[in-house]
C-alpha cells in the first residue's frame, strides 16, 4: 500500500477557505480517494484547547516566540496522532492551515525569525512538508472586509491591517521559496469562479499524483 | 546596578519543596536581598493556563514531545515577562522549578531524548540556567507517599513508581553535568533539619555571590 498525499490550505482572513475546502473534499470524493481532514491550530483534542488559548481575545498577552511554541504543540500533536497514522494507512490529509501559517503569522505577522521558525519547524515535523499547498490570495482589505461582518473578531483578527499585510507577504514568500509545492490562487475572484479554478487545478494535480 | 541571581528548586513529589521555599526566601530576607518568585509550569497568567492543560489530569492525551513544547512555551513567557526584567533590575529570582525539570520529567520520566531537550532548550532559552539549583533528593517511594497522602493526584502524580525512578535519576545526571550549579539537599531528614541543612549552605552560597 502507498502513502496517501498530504494537502493543506492556507489563506489569509476572509479568503474563502471554508468553501474551498469542500470544494477539495468534492474533488477527493469524484476520484474516489478515502482521505481525513484536520485543521490548525487544533485537530485532536489537546490541540483543540491550545486552539482555544491562542484565538481566544481574552487569553493573557504573550510573546511571538511563546505562541510559536503553543502552535507547534499543537502541530505536533496533530501530526503524531492523526496526520502520521492517516498517511501511512494510505488516506490522504486535507488541512486547513499547516506550518506555512507559522511563517506567515509568527513570522510575517508578529515579526518572528524566520530562521528561528525553519529550526523549530526541523525540531518538530523533520522533513514534513505538505505534499500540495493550495494558498488563497487575497489583499487583507478585502479579506478582512469579508471575515468579520458576521461575527466577533478572534485575536488574529484584531489584529492591525499592516499586520495582514506582512502575513499575505510571507505567504507569498513561502511560494517563492518553493514553488512545486505550491497552487496560488486568486481568491479576489467570484467564490463561483474562485471554485471552478480550484477544481480545475486541483483534479490535475491528483491526476498526475494519485 | 548589578544582576540578581536566579536560583531555582527542583524535587520529586514530596521532597518538601513548598517548605523549602520558604526556607529560601528567609534567607534572602535575612540578607536584605529583594526577589521575586514564580513557579514553573506556569509564572505568568498565559503560563498559569498552560500549567493547567498539563497537570489537568482530564486533558486529552499527549505526546511527550507535545508536553515538552507547551512546558517550554510556558517557560518561554516567564522569562521574558518576569525572569528577565527581575534579573536585569538586578533583583534575585527564585523559581519552583525551572528547566532541569524538562530533563527530568519529559526526558527521564518520558523518555525524550535529551539532546533534542537541550536543542529546544537553546533555542527557547539560549544558555540561559539558574545561578544556583538547589534539588531535594528522595527515592520516590517516600516521596509520593507523602505527596499524595491529603490531596487528588495530578497528571504527573498518577504516574508509576518506575517514572519516579527515572526522574530522580536524571535529576541526578544534571547533578553530575554540571556538580558546580548545584547543592543536593538529602530529603529523606526529617523537615527540620532538612531545612536547617538547606539554609546552612544557602546562606554560605548567598555570602559568596552577593
Amino acid at each position: 500500500m502507498s502513502e496517501g498525499r498530504f494537502i493543506s490550505i492556507e489563506g489569509g482572513e476572509g479568503a474563502g477557505k471554508s468553501t474551498s475546502l469542500r470544494a477539495i473534499f468534492d474533488c477527493l470524493e469524484s476520484r474516489e480517494i478515502e482521505f481525513v481532514s484536520t485543521r490548525e491550530p487544533g485537530g485532536t483534542a489537546l490541540g483543540e484547547q491550545v486552539r482555544e488559548l491562542l484565538l481566544n481575545p481574552a487569553t493573557p498577552t504573550m510573546a511571538p516566540e511563546t505562541e510559536l511554541l503553543l502552535v507547534f504543540a499543537s502541530r505536533l500533536q496533530n501530526v503524531v496522532e492523526k496526520i502520521r497514522p492517516a498517511l501511512q494507512s494510505g488516506q490522504w490529509v486535507v488541512a486547513d492551515r499547516f506550518v506555512d501559517a507559522s511563517y506567515a503569522y509568527q513570522g510575517g505577522g508578529r515579526g518572528v525569525c524566520e530562521h528561528r521558525i525553519a529550526s523549530l519547524h526541523a525540531w518538530t515535523l523533520g522533513t514534513l512538508v505538505p505534499d500540495l499547498t493550495l494558498l488563497l490570495d487575497v489583499s487583507p482589505e478585502v479579506g478582512l472586509r469579508r471575515a468579520v461582518k458576521n461575527r466577533v473578531a478572534d485575536r488574529f483578527e484584531t489584529e492591525k491591517m499592516s499586520f495582514y499585510e506582512r502575513v499575505r507577504q510571507a505567504y507569498l514568500d513561502r511560494v517563492s521559496d518553493d514553488p512545486e509545492r505550491f497552487i496560488v490562487i486568486d481568491a479576489r475572484q467570484p467564490q463561483k469562479e474562485m471554485v471552478r479554478t480550484l477544481k480545475k487545478a486541483l483534479l490535475d494535480w491528483i491526476d498526475r499524483h494519485e
